[in-house]
């Protein structure tokens, strides 16, 4: 039966502030990606979402970004590729913490914002980020843009690695996502959405931008939480994969390292 | 034989700056405190720093400090118990990540500044650090005041707790540090400081500031790095002790959990 | 006529972050508190909240704070009164940057939270804020807590002190609030907060918590806007007091220094 | 008379943190960049340099710079023009504060590191940094690269524009600086280095990496002060000035509008 994992991002509060209705949207994604402290959360968030992620059962990511709480990790940084590696690793380790003392495991690393992008497609990072991973535990698993570098590089590594695709967004011919300004970087129609969705997770092919039907792994599917509609879009992505015959399950169940 | 650590703190900069010199002090401490990146150091410094401690084979040592870069931890925060729990876990954590990744143990927790000062006569902030740190491992060894109520505690809970000593301040009959800005606060004479510092290992005893002597626990005893002084008397501690027959090793080699 | 100024926070967002509904609450008072980027708000927030208190001719005012986003300086922090003095002249030029650019004039400096409370009762504090203050402009209102040591030293000073009172806290014998954690900290019933506020800015006396009527001095009231209840609140009072001949304008048109 | 500023950061610790010898370049520049807590200094450094600078009679500029402390601002930060603005008003608004209460005027205002470097050649971002110190006060002077799209802006905007060079770099034919990881970035000789200082501020000429002469406006030379090393540079860079017949004077006495 085909597989896949709904990912989605938790705790994204700080301090007095909260960003979205974290529980609306645990109740239909499979993993969970936790803000360390950098880009946003705090020590308190992190504690009580590991919390509520184990009780729900769900993967359980560490999601590092840049040191950037103004900008919300959103914008460009220019770090090297050390700093990629420690900066990833300090996150890791923060959020291991809570994981630890609650006696759950750290299923992934998934990195955020700008990090995220950078690094898939600059070699260089994603190099020191995935060894960094692997020095500090090989059996995590990393999520990366389907088709990317990052991604290629990790399965060469032996890492464990979970290709990423987003239901709202269109792709490009060499399988890089739409640019957020261009007019066309979102997928608008709901039931558009909904067949390119059951299309990568059945059918491993999305149709990019211009017409063409490329190839694409869809180990994961990003879906957001920090509004009602955005729920409501994945609860809607939840019923028409398992409608299709799509198991949802956590990426640690399914991915396997290629050594 | 008597045994005793010394232990110094290291890794205090941050981004560009850098305080003291943490090399020169290496040689002479059995145990090192790395900051997390709270009150002071990095990423890039605490990679750094966990692999020249594990070089030197130093006890390897997370010392977490409030988030007050500014005030490099030293100013007293109202934080609540809940938040010194997961404060600690935080920076515990991420300074475990390097640990992990080189491969080498972490040996102990100390709190620094004016956190390890409230903890260890507050009762409530004490039990929370302590059980975060038994939740995450209940194997590290936790530094604190000898005598100290959080000493106690960490004892009652069957916690590995290392009693530790200063060899340049003075004390007060209940056991206390003679505040700092108390003209009799610091141990000026030099050989003053080492004969007290040879009393307290071997005979587990101290003169308080009224003359009294008092019964004294010394696991460990801080020293310090940040100027060539101070790294000098960290050496005449050093020679003074193995003359009088005290072996220094690192805390993981003598301490243990009272359970 | 009796004559006093409601006052409020305003743009305590941070980057993604918003807290309450900024606008709403403008209708009802005369002056605005604006967070200056340390406990709360950043630099395009502080020239947006100073575009929109300009337009509703509100004054605007300064709000310092602790440098503590991460418990929103509501946390005790020990600063040294020399510390106390460049926090706070650090703040307000920060905002009278945007004031100034906006061809808009400043008219306060709150202190915020924690450092309001503690600089109100500790007069080497005090002291220095005040004194940077006045170093800065010896024309800005600084607003204290009525019958305050900050208050009377900065009349002593000749400074333009504003007193403020609190329309939703019960007060001690001696002019104190209420502690917030004892269980009559808060006025709950409505009727009862609107008629203390009348009868503290007519009679210029209010009832403590034992009974007893002191005086007090109400030339600005705190009402709050960071929930629906608050801003509905804030109406009843500026409508109540309108009812019963109080006029209600910023500090700037009535508030005089003493020499 | 020929004449030029010399102007050099100062004011670059943090809180327990210093960075280079402050007061030792004082004696040769006439200008001061002094941090404004963002990429470097804190509020009790600040109000120390301005009255340091004061004291020694010295050009006071504010020195806005990335909220990147982790990376001292030298790291390439994807800023919006907007963002650009409110960050430099913030930062300038700061420091005036302290040049305010300490009755001394703010005279100029230079970028720093990155923010620098990417102003003066993006036009939007520079647009929006010089309306904003505009908006702030016209007489402010602004520092910019010689030649630089973003001093060419200034000057059509009729602001107080001073064009800068710098001692110890070579230049491209275009009037931009070799980038620092090219290997003949820098002016290793020191007699090179006079004599282009030299014939920069007398000839108003430089001759580039290609062996080409290209025009150059040398309103003000940045001379480093954070290694002894650098301070005698200064001190070299003065005596051939003055020994060539160029007087040293701060911008404020010779820079004018061009409205």
């Amino acid at each position: 039966m085909d597989c896949v994992d709904l990912n989605s991002d938790m705790g994204e509060g700080f301090g007095v502030y909260r960003l979205g209705d974290d529980t609306a949207i645990m109740e239909f994604v499979s993993s969970v990606n936790l803000a360390c402290g950098w880009h946003a959360s705090d020590p308190l968030i992190m504690q009580e979402m590991v919390g509520l992620a184990q009780k729900s059962n769900l993967g359980l990511g560490a999601h590092p970004g840049y040191p950037d709480l103004l900008g919300f990790g959103r914008r460009h940084l220019n770090i090297s590729p050390k700093e990629a590696r420690v900066y990833t690793l300090y996150q890791v380790g923060a959020l291991f913490a809570f994981a630890k003392a609650q006696k759950t495991p750290l299923q992934h690393v998934k990195l955020h914002g700008s990090f995220y992008n950078q690094a898939a497609y600059d070699l260089k990072l994603a190099l020191e980020v995935l060894k960094g991973i692997r020095d500090f535990d090989p059996h995590l698993i990393v999520l990366a843009p389907s088709l990317s570098p990052m991604a290629k590089l990790g399965q060469d590594m032996g890492l464990k690695i979970a290709e990423e695709v987003f239901a709202d967004r269109h792709y490009l011919d060499d399988g890089r996502l739409v640019p957020r300004d261009h007019p066309k970087a979102f997928v608008s129609d709901l039931n558009e959405a909904l067949m390119r969705v059951v299309c990568m997770a059945k059918e491993r092919k999305v149709q990019t931008i211009s017409g063409k039907s490329i190839d694409i792994v869809a180990d994961s599917i990003c879906v957001h939480g920090d509004n009602p509609q955005a729920v409501w879009l994945a609860m809607q992505i939840r019923e028409v994969l398992l409608k299709n015959g799509v198991a949802i399950k956590p990426l640690g169940e399914f991915i396997r390292g290629t050594h």
